[in-house]
């Protein structure tokens, strides 16, 4: 995973001490992910999203991007996921990448540039954000998934940092994984961007064949928000656990379809929003 | 500020036991922000941006997002700025915002569909993102700006936790403040959105007529990105202070641009990133 972090001379200051040292700084480049289809014409590439990301699982970001926005639904739909563009003269990285549609494939890329928060009934609120995404095929989750015992759920948040290779190096990333039945995690993923990290994890799955992945939990290192609950109702895993706080809207959205949502989980203690009956 | 914290009803596990208790969780919802002008026809209001942010400060968060984006330049360009639509049934909520300029204003629009990190000369990269920032008219802030005592700076996070009052209920909210040469913070605004917390502290600062705000710092309660260091540039807020890590474009553009960046800010120790001579 070449480019993830670099190193920068930097000055610490330790009480009246300031020293100059070395410091290993997470990588933030932009991603421009591009569209090409049949339909579109074979020349016709569309850039359609640029994130901010960690370089490292390009192809799926880009892939766990599209999927959890309903632009392309399943992988049987791609015909080939490539870099392309110039290669930075320094890093030597490629900041873009192209998802080329097998043909006929019909997209609706148009979802991007319209507003999913808003309805006519009742203009634009949480509500209408939650009815959005059942318009875009989410279904619930409620008889769904496997169940954990309260142990293996504290166990977690350990696992995950000992294979946040990046976060011990920088101490400054996101991370998000997807873990089975056992409590073993399957796919860790860093990025700047909480939200990268979890489309790496779901683009991952997506290539494994493995979505929906009814029985997988997902794990983040941070907060949960709408997003981060919507991404992962799209891929169908029924319990989203985050090591920091829930919010209103990702609750609600939870407690609708079904989904098992924890919050605050440190040491071996955690708080149960919504699902409690998946936690033995 | 009504409504930017709600009750849930949630299971507590802590260790072998579990109870259930009410919980105080930061409230996500959407907020549309409108932009109306006269050239554009009195009664074009055009939707430019929506996201998901904690109620309060709704119409500082829209104004200070469309200064950081280039699109309105000064607040003299604003002729008023007012909550529209319908309000939420159940919390009361108006979630859009409108703001009209004055007549004969031209605004750029288009920007926000563009991309802001692509340049002919290298494609997507992060150089190119940095560039593109000087075509809208930021410059260095290399001589302007007050230095600060280390003492002073270590006394930040303190100050911001002591006024963060969402996050003392609810344990889940970023935050982002303006402090004077004294140290003192000026303003304190919270959001489940990073960039929307500084959203609210820059559209403050920008009713208030204090931008460019080369007399003051910012600070941060989490990481410092590209973005933030962005907004901050645009507002000419010389020094930018982040408890959590900085990315390494941050780095690259706080030094490019003669910011002060300062990053892992904890008891009495701290890194500085870039702009060193700020720091006595």
């Amino acid at each position: 995973m070449t480019g993830s972090s670099l190193v920068f001379d930097i000055s610490k200051v330790s009480g009246d001490k300031r020293s100059s040292c070395d410091d290993h700084v997470a990588v933030e480049e932009p991603l421009e992910v591009q569209l090409s289809s049949k339909t579109a014409g074979a020349a016709a590439a569309k850039s359609i999203y640029i994130t901010m990301r960690t370089p490292g699982h390009d192809k799926e970001l880009a892939l766990g991007f599209l999927f959890t926005e309903a632009i392309v639904s399943s992988f049987d739909e791609v015909s080939e996921i490539s870099h392309t563009g110039e290669s930075d003269p320094d890093s030597g990285l490629r900041n873009v990448v192209r998802i080329e549609l097998k043909p006929d494939i019909d997209v609706d890329v148009g979802r991007l540039q319209r507003h999913f928060y808003t309805t006519s009934s009742c203009g634009v609120c949480g509500k209408a954000s939650i009815e959005a995404l059942y318009v875009t095929g989410v279904r619930s989750l409620k008889n769904k998934g496997a169940t954990y015992g309260r142990e293996l759920v504290a166990t977690l948040p350990h696992k995950l940092l000992e294979q946040q290779r990046l976060f011990s190096q920088t101490g400054g990333l996101h991370a998000a994984a997807a873990f089975d039945e056992q409590g073993e995690l399957v796919d860790v993923r860093e990025d700047v961007g909480r939200h990268n990290a979890v489309d790496k994890v779901i683009g991952t799955l997506l290539m494994h064949n493995d979505i929906p992945a009814d029985n997988m939990g997902l794990l983040v290192s941070g907060r949960a928000s709408f997003e981060l609950v919507q991404k992962a109702l799209v891929a169908g895993i029924p319990t989203l656990i985050a090591v920091g706080a829930p919010s209103s809207l990702a609750i609600t959205l939870a407690g609708k379809y079904g989904m098992t949502l924890i919050g605050f989980l440190r040491g071996s203690g955690f708080n149960i929003y919504t699902g409690a009956q998946r936690i033995s």
